[in-house]
C-alpha cells in the first residue's frame, strides 16, 4: 500500500517557481537558495488529538496541515517555497482516502505558490500528519519577529475573529454540521500575501493567531518584554461570535501585529486591519473589557 | 507537560556552524542560505512500527531518527546544516525520558555539526519522531543523485554491511541483549565526511543503504536505467554475518555508489571502500553467488 500510495502522490505533485532543481524521488530534494534567507517551520497534527475524522475529511486534514504550517511563514512576512510532507497512515484509510489528503494539500499549493518537494509514507496506528514548510526571504531584516513590540506600538488584527472556533463548536454538537463557521474551521487560508504587505509596511512585530489573539498577545509581550492591553469590545467579530470565544478560541490563523503610530497609515494601506490595543512598559497582557475592567481570561485558553 | 518539555528541550539546544539567524521560539526558523543549495529530506519512525520502547530507548529512537535522516544528507554529498524534530509524545513517557531522545540527537548534531533549529511537541498514543534535515551545497552540480549509474561503471560501497540487521536479530531473540552488533543497530552513524568526500572524487550515483544493498542497488539501476551487477562474495561483511544477510537487511547506512572506472585510484584514496560489481546496459539487478549464479533475493528483501 505504501509503495502504490508513494506512486500515486509522485503524480499528483508539480513544480512551482522555478527553485526546486529535485523533488521527490532521490534521498533528498534540491532547491536553489538564491542569496537570502530560508525561514523553517515544522507542526505535526495527530489523528484524535488534533482532528477527528468523523468530523474532518482526510482532505480537511491535509488542506489544514500545509494552511497552519503556512500561516507561519506569513506571521514571519516570509514567501512560500516548500513543503516536505511526512504521514503515518492507518491500514483502514486507503490509498484513496490518502490521496486525497495529498491532493487537497496539492491545491492549497497550487493557490500559495508552495511546491511539495519530498516526503515521507510510513504506517501507523492513526493518522499523523507532519509538514516541513520552507519559505524564503531577501534577508533576515526583511522579516518580522515576535519580539519587535515596543512601547508606545500599537496593535491590530487582520481579518475576522472567532469564526474557527465557533464552527468548532458547531461540529462538536453536530458532526454532520456545516456552513461557513465549519468551513472556516476546516479549511482556513494562510495568510502569506497579507504578511509580505505588512512586513514591508513596517510592522514591528507579527504571530498568527493559533492559539487565539489572549495566548498569541501574550507571547508577543513575553518575547518583547512589554505589556500590550487589548479591548475586547474592539476585536473584529465574525458574524455571530461573542468576544470572549473571539479572544480564545484558536485557529482563526489571522495575523496579530504591532507598529509604530507613524506607520499606521501605511499599515491600513497594506491590508484590512482592526485596531485593537497598545503596548507599553510592563510585561503580560491586559485585557479589557466594554466597561474597561481588566479579565483573566486565562481559564478560557486553554480550554 | 508539553510547556515544561518545550521550555526544557530549548535550554539542551545550541547553534551551530553561524548559519542560524533565528531557532525555536519563533513563528519559524531562520537560516542564511548562502548561495548554493538547499538540500532537504523528511523521514519519520513510529512506535510499534519502526522501533520498541522494550529494545530501544528513547536516547536510542532519537539518535537513529536523525542519524538516518542526516544519512540522506551524506547520500547526496552535501553538507549537514539544520534539523526540524516533530515530536508525538506519549502521556507515560514523561518529560525526563522525552528529553534523553532530544539529548541525544543533540549530541549527534554536535558530533556532526548540524543545528537543531526548531521543533513540535505534540501529544500522541505511541511515539512518533520526525526530523527534516536541511543540509547544503555549493552548487546542483556538485551533489551526487540517484541517476547517474553509467554503462561500464564500478559499483562500491563503504565499511561493512550487515551488523545492523544481525544486531535486530538478536534483539528480536532476547531484547536484553547487547554488543557491537546491537550498538550498530540502535546507533548508526551517517557517513557525512565520507558522502562528502566521495563526491569530490567523482562518483556517478550515491544512495545510503537503508533498505539492504540489494534494494539500494535496485534503486540506482530503476532511477539510471541500467542494470547493475553485484557479487555476494564481494561484500564487505562484519564478522560473523552471512552474505545473504548482508544483502538483504538495511539499516547499515552505508554509503553504495557508482564510479567511471578512471577514477577508481581517487575514490579509493577518499574513502574505505570495497568494488562489489559493475553496471552494463539492461535493467534491474543481478545478485551473482559463489557459483557465478544468479540469486533472486526478492523474497528475503522486505522480510
Amino acid at each position: 500500500m505504501e509503495l502504490e500510495l508513494i506512486a500515486a502522490i509522485e503524480q499528483a505533485l508539480r513544480k512551482r517557481g522555478g527553485r526546486v532543481v529535485r523533488g521527490p524521488g532521490d534521498d533528498a530534494a534540491v532547491v536553489r537558495a538564491g542569496g537570502g534567507v530560508a525561514v523553517t517551520s515544522i507542526d505535526t497534527v495527530v489523528e484524535g488529538v488534533h482532528f477527528d475524522l468523523s468530523t474532518h475529511s482526510p482532505a480537511d486534514v491535509g488542506h489544514k496541515a500545509l494552511a497552519s504550517a503556512l500561516s507561519d511563514l506569513a506571521a514571519m512576512g516570509a514567501s512560500a517555497g516548500e513543503a516536505y510532507v511526512a504521514l503515518g497512515v492507518p491500514a483502514g484509510l486507503g490509498v484513496e482516502r490518502a490521496l486525497e489528503l495529498v491532493e487537497a494539500m496539492e491545491a492549497l499549493a497550487d493557490r500559495t505558490g508552495t511546491t511539495i518537494a519530498g516526503g515521507d509514507v510510513v504506517s501507523a496506528p492513526q493518522l499523523v500528519v507532519t509538514v516541513t514548510v520552507t519559505g524564503w526571504g531577501e534577508s533576515e531584516d526583511a522579516l518580522v519577529y515576535r519580539d519587535g513590540v515596543r512601547p508606545g506600538d500599537l496593535i491590530g488584527v487582520t481579518g475576522e475573529l472567532g469564526g474557527s472556533g465557533a464552527g468548532l463548536l458547531r461540529l462538536q454538537a453536530d458532526p454532520g454540521a456545516s456552513g461557513p463557521l465549519v468551513e472556516r474551521h476546516r479549511r482556513p487560508e494562510p495568510r502569506l500575501d497579507t504578511g509580505r504587505a505588512l512586513a514591508a509596511a513596517g510592522v514591528s512585530a507579527m504571530i498568527d493567531v493559533s492559539d487565539g489573539v489572549a495566548t498569541d498577545a501574550r507571547h508577543l509581550a513575553e518575547r518583547s518584554g512589554v505589556e500590550i492591553e487589548i479591548e475586547l469590545e474592539r476585536l473584529p467579530l465574525t458574524d455571530g461570535v461573542d468576544p470572549e470565544l473571539a479572544a480564545t478560541a484558536g485557529e482563526d490563523y489571522e495575523l496579530l501585529f504591532s507598529a509604530p503610530p507613524e506607520r499606521r497609515a501605511e499599515v491600513e494601506r497594506a491590508a484590512d486591519v482592526s485596531w485593537v490595543g497598545e503596548a507599553r512598559r510592563g510585561s503580560g497582557l491586559r485585557l479589557i473589557d466594554a466597561g474597561g475592567e481588566a479579565l483573566d481570561l486565562r481559564g478560557f485558553e486553554h480550554a
